[in-house]
């Protein structure tokens, strides 16, 4: 008989209810072969309420209720939740997937809900960077503690193996360094104006097309990249680093004429997080730079890359297509089957 | 106390001097946190005799001996071994690595050699591409009745995550396909061709940086390509398809003049390796394409790039950078670190 898994939601955008709905698709057959079954116990979200329900809650009513920006209080069946953080403490689940909106200064409030699932005995899957950049080595030995589970797998590139790919695919050897072209916004802005757009047309191109917010600035002045690469050598490097630590330099200074130079002489402008090692620390760092075209950095339009730099393999490169919300939600569910495998090679 | 494992070498070319170098060098960290000792209790070499030491075969001595071509009979330490089939018959080992030379249009010996080990008994760890080509079906099958692991993670990519990532780091996934840029030899001749060498001036380039072999035509006629594909499919696919089988067209066609105009136009031209679900089959097929630049198999110089196609995950890419000896020699490592850590899970 598969074994249940209960999970609570708490945030439930596009993320959180393209999951909701993939739980039901195409995730079954994956959760089957796992041997597992999942009942959604629980939705928090900050603006449209919440529900508990032992049962299970309603997945396809929840998903029409946030398709027309309604509150999901009626599907509650239990007593009344004050908020999100009485939700975490009440809510009778297994694992927590955190999906809140974040705010990239603070890495708050997810930070904060992983720290009290984790506290509360719950394992916690994520797809923000948040906690991975402002909190992990407190959430890490908190969950030591606990003997929980923390995994971030969609924190940097969604659900391309990255943190996964370190930890599984690589054991015994050490990461370096790293470098990648991590925030798509400029990435996508940079290849424009390799076309010929300027910068301030190749925002709004970047807007219309959904990939850089109203406000760009967290993407364009490189404290989106700082953030994941913030994330990437906490996680992959054993360092403490905080994004106000990252030395950062934005694509504010890099002009049109300047980008088609370097095109024409072979180089592509790429926002670029390094993360390095350099007497006893992990160093951050971005800055545009110039990328030889063939390089594995040099990609054109949104998609990230990411070179890891290795003691005994040499250098790995990773890069996603696309980066749409089903690879995100995919994360999820990567990180979901890694907590039912290691439950179920327990005794 | 440190659980011992007891490997068994069969070849000692580049490779396994390289990865038996390191056993007592960078992999010896790796090595030791993974609570094991390694002891290599029998190496065999085709031409250059062969050793059999229950309580270890002197590796210094037998990589002095090595180096200068000379025999490895004088630290054999049991009685006298026929040949490579009476050595896997009789070495006293837990882990076999095959590492022999290759013959790329039948896979052997290396099939054969993984077939004896797994029957005896052994777990088999392989950089070969052959038996995943050629055997993989019956050799799994094989494994599992005999309840050990057959890894092989250095058939493609070297020690570049390929079999594990798609094992270990994607759950739940589906490869639906694959296209790659895997043959370092036509990688590179291609890549020379667009700086203006012509085609024999560039082979005699890529022979004397030793990406080439002395006899190039496995790799220029994408018979290499093929026997990576059908590795590949086999091993990420479920499917079951021959080298022979593969459509196939070699750059025998591409012209110097094809590929600069190509490039001026923003194409590489690249051998490309396709894998692909056609009515129930997967087919897979070598041939000359145009990528266009910013492409993740747009990279220039020999590196090998992969990108998978999933069905939950869109497609995710891989690129080795390097492909030197140590990166083979890792994938040993990686393999071997597996079996450890299964072996330690059970109970």
């Amino acid at each position: 008989m598969a074994r249940e898994v209960r999970l609570a939601l708490v945030g439930f955008g596009n993320v959180g209810r393209r999951f909701a709905e993939q739980l039901g698709g195409s995730y079954a057959r994956a959760l089957r072969a796992a041997g597992v079954r999942v009942r959604v116990t629980g939705i928090a979200t900050a603006r449209h309420g919440g529900a508990i329900d032992s049962r299970g809650v309603d997945l396809e009513r929840a998903l029409r209720l946030a398709a027309r920006g309604g509150s999901l209080t009626s599907l509650h069946r239990d007593r009344a939740v004050g908020d999100v953080r009485e939700f975490i403490a009440r809510v009778p689940a297994d694992v927590l997937v955190e999906i809140t909106t974040l705010d990239p200064r603070t890495g708050q409030p997810a930070a904060a809900h992983v720290r009290q699932a984790l506290a509360r005995g719950l394992h916690v899957v994520t797809a923000n960077k948040g906690p991975v950049a402002f909190a992990l080595r407190s959430l890490r030995a908190l969950a030591l503690r606990k003997g929980r589970l923390f995994l971030h797998e969609g924190a940097v590139m969604d659900g391309t193996p990255v943190f996964n790919l370190v930890a599984r695919c690589l054991p015994g050897a050490r990461i370096e360094g790293f470098r990648g072209t991590l925030n798509s916004t400029t990435n996508l802005v940079l290849s424009r104006m390799e076309q010929g757009l300027s910068r301030d047309a190749a925002v709004r191109d970047a807007q219309r097309l959904g990939i850089a917010e109203a406000d760009p600035r967290n993407d364009l002045d490189g404290w989106d990249a700082a953030v994941k690469g913030c994330a990437l050598a906490n996680a992959l490097m054993g360092a403490s680093v905080r994004p106000s630590q990252v030395r950062r330099r934005g694509i504010a200074g890099v002009s049109l004429p300047g980008v088609r130079r370097a095109l024409a002489a072979g180089f592509r402008t790429r926002l670029v997080v390094r993360g390095a090692r350099s007497r006893g620390r992990v160093r951050v760092s971005v800055a545009p730079e110039r990328i030889p075209l063939g390089d594995p950095l040099s990609g054109s339009g949104p998609d990230a890359a990411l070179v890891l730099e290795t003691d005994l393999m040499g250098e790995i490169g990773v890069f996603e297509r696309g980066a749409t919300v089903d690879q995100t939600a995919y994360a999820l569910l990567s990180d979901l089957l890694e907590i039912v495998r290691r439950r179920r090679s327990k005794p």
